[in-house]
């Protein structure tokens, strides 16, 4: 019999004692032993629950109980779980946790604090909800080099830009949907300014490159500038607009990481993940291109990832090495020096006058007299921002610019 | 430094020389410490490469050296490889292999040696070659009851069954360019029949369910009754024609399991899987839907997979309980009690006639006068198969009959 304890009793919290409870005999037949939920940490009360009895509202308790193996947080935010995850590591208790925050602002001392006591700091539902991620790159691709993870790591602005490509619909209409219909929270500016995406991209591109990144450092733009209109101009090149997280291995051995809106060619496999799904696709230097796909979210999603990753952190199983280390100074390529196709969509300056400035321009049908929109042959980020410019003082009003895929 | 051993220098094993020699480092630091391979068993001399010295044509050295922590298996079919397993296994070696026929036909034995002896036997490449599956399933959703498990296993007749749907060619021709490119062996019998897929679905079945599945037991068909036409009946209808191996849990808790071209609906995950690619569509009680997709075979996604499986093996870490038992007796439904839609291409009576055996039916746009395509609302397979007879005995012929997805 193993003991934990469970932080927070919100819609993860909660769908994790649901998980354990239904699933009961599939734990114990997957850990070997049962799983026994001793503490639930809540400032709230919950009566009426069959382990209403269970709920504790200090932290305490749970710390300094020898009997706790392990303890599942779905508190939110980096305080105070980053707290509580230090000292159960440091008395070693396992912590596994669905808090990108944590993760993405953490998670190289609290990777090495488990290693050091002989814990485990697990967090598969912290990236695509219920949709293995973390482990299968982590373990199944152990032996690759990885050289990209591009993701749709948002369920809310990919339901908001599956709207505007399949019914022309704007942000505002379909971002009150996506709240209407529970997708979206009542504040959901972490979602759509992509700061959500950007620490759900940090977490993966510390794993594909085994070290820190944070969430402060990665270039970050949300959906605030896409229209209808661009979503248009996708469709009619074949492909789609979507919310994109990358971190891309350089030539040069660099990280490049952005989030931002692209256009997502019509054979890449991301181009037809729709509505709240998400999907990460990781390119081995061996196993080749390889694609997780499922919901991004939801009580029960989420909970069956941390509930899998409790009967590992339960298994008694160690890590040789942390996950990640701290991060490396000069590893991160400067923005400027990324490398991309670009998308423009402009007004005010004919084909013949925007080539001068975008030379070998593969131009799309218009959609309206006097706009243009147009794709750039790969160029680094700072040669297609200065082409911009240049273009912008000859008269050419850039209506939108995104990267290419 | 751990040393290990790999049996066959053919298309996967030598693969997994050049995974673990071209990431030697990234294995390293997976595992904490260096791998080495000190023998290669092959019948034939591989003169004038780097390894050349280390190849042996006699298994007892490999079985005999106790320096020999895992050996890496790539031979292929039942025998030698399961008297090979049985004696590294029973002697503490761990076993991992990417050979299929091996682990559907002996998995349970060699799970419960390995677990009897502290050892591992691993076989991720044994499904969807370098695409993450077997170790997902086991861990990241290992919380879940496992109710359904459906895939694109076979690249060969996803290949041929893709060139059918997009550009209407015959199997012959779809099947003569395959070879050409590589994709489809000089024998392509147990591709083009299913047992290829059979297998596969026996080892993610047995996984779901934990007690084993033999192919032999499992009802399955190719796709040489597979048309154009029906490519196109299935297209007009929104979806595509796939080879589908389908385990499912049944509402009173029994398996029901088979390999057959199926119509898959547009809206389904599996609808878009063309060309090689793989895919397996994983729905778990708690995690929902989860797909995992990517090359099913080739060289070094097969090998990446197999040096995966080598790290956690050579990790030292355990199982609670092995993967799964010995066969259930009873366990697997009869493929008459199955419940499913079915489409039907039929000749020689018209829809009124065919209502009276078909009813509910919604009949496709006929694409040539006297022939009808219907698909049928939810029965059993039994029912089908006796609404197609008595369809038959009153003038319809029967020219395509295949299950619904």
């Amino acid at each position: 019999m193993k003991k934990i304890a469970v932080l927070g009793h919100g819609v993860v919290g909660s769908g994790v004692l649901t998980v354990l409870e239904k699933n009961r005999s599939q734990v114990e037949r997957a850990l070997g032993e049962p799983v026994e939920v001793k503490y639930i940490l809540d400032r709230r009360a919950f009566p009426g629950l069959p382990y209403s009895d269970r709920f504790v509202r200090d932290f305490s308790p749970i710390r300094d109980d020898p009997e706790i193996a392990a303890v599942a947080e779905a508190l939110g935010g980096v305080e105070p779980a980053f707290t509580f995850a230090k000292e159960c590591l440091s008395r070693g208790k396992s912590f596994v946790t669905s808090n990108k925050e944590l993760v993405a602002e953490k998670g190289d001392i609290l990777l090495a604090l488990a290693q050091e006591h002989g814990a485990r700091f697990l967090f598969e539902a912290s990236v695509a909800g219920g949709t293995p991620v973390i482990g299968p790159i982590r373990r199944s691709l152990g032996a690759d080099r990885i050289l990209q993870v591009a993701g749709i790591l948002n369920g809310t602005t990919n339901f908001i830009l599956t709207k505007m490509l399949r019914e022309g619909a704007t942000l505002e209409s379909a971002l009150a949907l996506a709240q209407k219909l529970g997708y979206a929270e009542r504040d959901p500016s972490a979602d759509l300014e992509g700061r959500d995406a950007c620490r759900k991209l940090c977490i993966l591109a510390s794993l594909a490159f085994g070290s820190h990144f944070y969430p402060a450092d990665v270039p970050t733009r949300g959906i605030a500038e896409v229209t209808p209109r661009d979503a248009a101009y996708a469709a009619r090149w074949g492909g789609a607009v979507k919310l994109i997280a990358r971190a891309r291995r350089t030539a040069g051995g660099r990280a490049a990481l952005e989030v931002s809106p692209m256009l997502v060619p019509g054979d890449s496999l991301l181009a037809g993940v729709g509505d709240v799904y998400n999907a990460v696709l990781v390119t081995g230097d061996m196993a080749g291109d390889v694609l997780f796909y499922g919901r991004g979210a939801g009580s029960l999603p989420t909970a069956s990832a941390v509930a899998g990753d409790l009967i590992e952190a339960l298994s008694g199983r160690r890590e040789a090495a942390p996950a990640w280390g701290p991060a490396e100074p000069g590893l991160l390529l400067p923005p400027e020096e990324a490398p991309c196709r670009g998308y423009f969509r402009t007004a005010g300056l004919d084909r013949e006058g925007l080539s001068l400035f975008f030379p070998g321009a593969f131009f799309l049908e218009p959609l309206e007299a006097g706009e243009e929109a147009l794709i750039t042959p790969l160029a680094t980020r700072g040669e297609l921002d200065a082409a911009a410019r240049a273009a912008g003082a000859a008269g050419a009003r850039i209506l939108s610019a995104f990267p290419v895929l």
